[in-house]
């Protein structure tokens, strides 16, 4: 059991920001900041929620929502997460994508209890 | 080491759907069935590419990409995928959530070989 399910969210139009990503080997203090990333992030204006997984292949798929384009902005450029940015390119990351995109709709299905 | 790697994709425009999901216990046909779904999804025209992992908590979270609005309609309606979803809720999924969204940028970084 298990009590991982996918984020609450508001009705539709918000802004999820998709991030794909294959790790460099070893820790190198990445596992520390992307806890104190997750944290700050949950306490940015507009910040809506975040569904993240990592495949026994590697694969890291990293989907967090956001309110508008104004609060992924400040997110991007802010004074502890512009940094850390940077040593994903230096240390962390063997190599990501980025997708920014507007959600038009949605839905979501929950098992009935019985 | 892992071969696995994100998605190559065009320039954007194009849609990513994310669906987030958590499972049902047990196999009960889902495997043989997601692992056809996923072959048959890239052989549809606008079909761009698929990233996908599913973590220890369980949550999985896939993200599929495609031209247009359309080309996700024709795949929603497919004759084998359309009751393939009936049998998500009524069997593989305690719930998931789906976002259709319309990527306005997008970037990379791939770390240069040395």
């Amino acid at each position: 059991m298990t009590n991982a399910k996918p984020a609450s969210l508001p009705d539709p139009p918000y802004y999820a920001v998709v991030f794909t990503a294959i790790r460099t080997e070893g820790d190198n203090g990445y596992a520390a900041r992307a806890s104190e990333m997750l944290q700050l992030a949950s306490a940015q204006p507009g910040f809506l929620g975040v569904d993240a997984a990592e495949g026994a292949d590697g694969l890291g798929v990293t989907v967090s929502y956001w309110r508008d384009e104004e609060s992924i902005a400040s997110w991007r450029n802010h004074a502890r997460h512009a940094p850390t940015r940077d040593l994903g390119r230096e240390r962390w990351y063997e190599t990501f994508a980025v997708h920014v995109a507007k959600v038009e709709r949605a839905y979501g299905f929950t098992r009935p209890q019985i």
